[in-house]
């Protein structure tokens, strides 16, 4: 194998899988954001979404429990926070079920994730269990997509926000609020990549790991827009915009 | 099988399982209360009970990661706080290692654990694992030994404090702060037991999961008892009171 990368380098190469392969490049993504989408369409994207979003604590309590470093478990428990809340804080999940409430989706439907697509589900699952499958390194460095979500969550609020008559402040309260988290975050596991993936096959497991997250947020889009917009076949059971 | 019992009958049988099997009637736990114990004695037991004490986290993490239901969630993860600490509160892992430090125990030897018996890893470890292996559940069921933590704990300060010139309150503040967590950790999961065990098939795994974490307790007492006081044949590499 070939010799190591630099942490510089390796930050490039990670940083080129998103230019080449994070979810913004998705035509399903620019019509959402462009205005292009029904009413539906937008509801069928924020339904299946909901079961990325309802998973990841799951996933960072499953790294969790593979820490042996306290310091490192106290540090990423914040995320389980940002999620679930915390106390009086509610946390990401329930604003993003203010999104689906806002776009008249009955909240036991969608909690109970039985519209959601079939695709959706398996995709999530596959997150959750790379993590419990891999080492902490590898599990870290997937999470790494977060790097790239400034740019799109910003992007999804204008153009959401101009485009649509039915989303307002309220419902992008999600995406607001991830602005200011999803950089710390991801900061935080990037340096944890530079520092700790170093010898080249370390290196090439996280590249392969962002590579596999990618394929997860790409994977929903795939079946959202194969679904909902081209050729337009939803599976039997899945949500029918009404 | 036979008939469900009823709820009062489950938890009946649930503690019957604690007047049987806790650790509190190990006689290594008679003799550590007793004052029975040298110094090195003290330190073999205390640097051991580290590891399971720093694995409790990731045994909470693992069930958190199987728990799709929020309020679950953000109800359990009060305990990896109470152990791993929360911002400025240091948690449960550092007051044992006040603890460790006030019985002269170096801190990067007890947390490398190289000194701890192969057994009480051995032990701790098939308790992490029964967590990830099994439902929800039965996991909660395998923290239910803390119902008969209080006792312990209490005769454990007295004891400590009355029968070693070198316990001191600052020594035993770990067991003081688990007299108040305990029990509401405790009533939690004992409530949740009693509402969700409701077939004979379940109940029978919920005592067998309580049994089995009664077996991880004394098993780790076991083999201190037969490392430190009889026969006393340390193990390889086990440490050795100086």
């Amino acid at each position: 194998m070939a010799l190591p990368m630099s942490p510089d380098e390796l930050e490039a190469a990670l940083r080129q899988i998103g230019a080449e392969r994070y979810h913004n490049l998705h035509p399903f993504h620019r019509m959402l954001h462009g205005g292009k989408m029904s009413f539906g369409q937008v509801q069928a994207w924020a339904l299946n979404r909901y079961v990325y979003q309802s998973a990841i604590p799951r996933k960072d309590a499953a790294l969790m429990a593979k820490l042996e470093d306290r310091e490192l478990r106290r540090e990423w428990i914040h995320r389980i926070h940002d999620h679930d809340g915390l106390g009086d804080e509610a946390g990401g999940i329930e604003r993003w079920l203010r999104l689906t409430d806002g776009l008249k989706l009955d909240r036991a439907y969608v909690t109970a994730m039985q519209g959601a697509l079939p695709a959706t589900r398996f995709a999530v699952e596959a997150y959750v269990r790379f993590v419990y499958e891999h080492p902490p390194l590898e599990a870290i460095a997937s999470s790494l997509t977060e790097l790239f979500a400034p740019a799109i969550h910003a992007e999804r609020i204008a153009g959401m926000l101009e485009n649509y008559s039915f989303i307002d402040e309220n419902l992008v309260a999600y995406f607001r609020r991830r602005l200011d988290q999803a950089p710390r975050d991801a900061n935080f596991a990037l340096r944890y990549v530079r520092e700790n993936a170093r010898t080249a096959e370390q290196q090439q497991a996280v590249l392969a790991a962002l590579r596999f997250k990618t394929d997860v947020l790409w994977a929903q889009l795939d079946a959202l827009h194969f679904a909902y917009v081209e050729p337009g076949l939803i599976p039997p059971g899945a949500f029918r915009p009404g």
